[in-house]
């Protein structure tokens, strides 16, 4: 084990490169050197990480040397192509984008769920999707309580998932309502704004979104169950960050609403609210900031056998994207699979 | 048949109220009279009906003298108490609280689904809720073609469903976040702006909302399916007007897309929107201001035997409440089951 570690963050001036630089500073991850790199227009802007300001590089295969760990927060196309040139030049790249989750030789990781899918890594590892991270931090412990025998889920996401650019156009779009003006759609196929667009990522030719395609394989191979039988419908919403779930899940053997919470309360990761008596569920506002995974409305559902009804929120950035991947990284230290 | 009607709208200074009369206007039924009532705080305003001023009244007793139809767009407790009166001084009460929906005397009514519900009435019919009304216009045809096994809805609910101070509400935590400031909570039991509220309605015992039992038990009364298996969970979502929900639906028989998009377009009052390669699918703002209800994103979901995921959107200011209550008035009217 090192006693620090060089770290590479591509991505560094997005939102989520941002938050993984705040959440290595707040985990006091072990960073000896740190590289910030991003595209040519980014280049040359100071970011302050632990007090002292670093300039962004361009994110060019040089950029890797020397480091021991490099994260990326960059679109699909762009892990594609620099994920294994940091690997090549001897770092370990943790990828938030889709680029590798599906490969059989990479582990797709939420360390609360599947942390031993780490051992054996080949150099890159992959971050879920934000929307699959917070349901297999739920669907795990029930699974494990009761075996999962289908999943049902609606989603809720916020514009942040998309990047800077999303939160931009929700704002913008807001001002423009404000003003009396029509709400300029740029960014999303559809008004965000007092909308709702049941459309994320892209139609494939079955009638599912690329989203809805990802929470089901993903959710599959994070868990272990290659056949679990999981529908979803994925939809952005007009809240800047957190998502939430509408999740009904079908257990092989029946488990009460107590039984549900018991197995939650004692999930890593996972934190219940749920008292409706007392008005407590979770909502996007509890979840922004935080880095569990906030489960309530946890209900026995009676129109099947052994149904549960649940309500999962979590701060899409964080949990959802830039937490994951430093737990990752923490994992890999801690069970010396690096440096 | 009559000519012409003496019309009584109770509540007649509300959103769904003042939408009940847009609708009257806009489809010509035959008013002859008509008279406003509302609470003693809104008494003596004037309200344009079909070209006159017409001067709110207080909603007593003696108010419903005479008249042949009277609607109600008041809440539960109102109607408990004056939708009797109306009804025992010779009116036909169309109710839309939640005061008769299950009473097994009152018809609980979408005329597309259930018109035939109206014969034999005793004087009160009931419109349902919202939410359950987009989703029956919508699950009929496919119990007709496949029969009915399991539903599992999801909803994402606008504001404008709590009437004005719902609005009201939304657009003032947006004043007060763009200001800087923080949202003041005033009207729903948390911030509504930027969040989402699992929460409509009151708890119940089992973790159920009232909202979500509602679509359950008027889903089966409607759909003359007392035991089909149904499960909820009901959110209000910071969007002014338009409910959308996501629903997956088990058959009996197996229904490809193509057939359920064949059975879905020849349903009365009900649009197909559903064209994923050029975009095509329902959001709340192409809903708004529209009496049918819209469909799109359907997909056959293989994670079991006979399933199909739908994304279902109507405006609930009126096919929600004010149209379908116009609309029971027309069936009772050209089936001559009034007057």
């Amino acid at each position: 084990m090192l006693s620090e570690y060089r770290v590479a963050v591509a991505g560094a001036t997005g939102l989520v490169g941002r938050t993984i630089l705040r959440i290595l500073e707040e985990r006091s991850f072990p960073v000896g050197e740190i590289r910030l790199l991003a595209t040519e227009r980014s280049a040359g802007q100071e970011i302050e990480f632990a007090g002292r300001k670093v300039k962004v590089q361009i994110a060019r295969p040089e950029a890797f040397e020397g480091m021991d760990l490099a994260f990326f927060a960059v679109g699909t196309d762009a892990s594609r192509i620099l994920a294994p040139i940091a690997r090549d030049r001897g770092a370990v790249a943790i990828d938030k984008s889709n680029a590798f989750r599906m490969d059989p030789a990479v582990p797709l990781v939420v360390p609360e769920v599947n942390a031993d899918a780490l051992a054996g890594h080949r150099g890159i590892i992959a971050s879920p999707n934000c929307s699959t991270i917070q349901m297999v931090a739920v669907l795990k412990p029930l699974d494990t309580a009761a075996g999962l025998a289908r999943v049902v889920v609606s989603t809720y996401q916020s514009v942040s998932g998309s990047g800077r650019g999303g939160m931009v156009e929700l704002e913008s779009q807001l001002q423009d309502l404000h003003s009396g003006r029509k709400a300029a759609v740029r960014f999303y196929p559809r008004q965000v704004a007092m909308n709702l667009i049941p459309h994320i990522d892209s139609f494939l030719p079955d009638g599912y979104t690329g989203e809805e395609r990802k929470m089901i394989l993903e959710t599959r191979k994070i868990l272990g169950l290659p056949e679990l039988p999981v529908t979803a419908t994925t939809v952005r919403v007009p809240v800047m960050v957190g998502h939430a779930e509408a999740v009904n899940v079908e257990t092989r053997r029946k488990l009460t609403r107590a039984e549900a919470l018991r197995a939650l309360a004692a999930a890593p990761g996972v934190v219940v609210m749920d008292d409706p008596a007392a008005g407590l569920y979770p909502t996007p506002l509890d979840a922004a900031g935080r880095d569990e995974v906030l489960v309530g409305r946890v209900r026995e559902d009676p129109s099947i056998e052994n149904g549960l009804d649940l309500w999962i929120v979590a701060d899409n950035l964080r949990k959802g994207a830039a937490t994951n991947a430093v737990q990752i990284a923490e994992h890999l230290v801690s069970a010396r699979l690096i440096g």
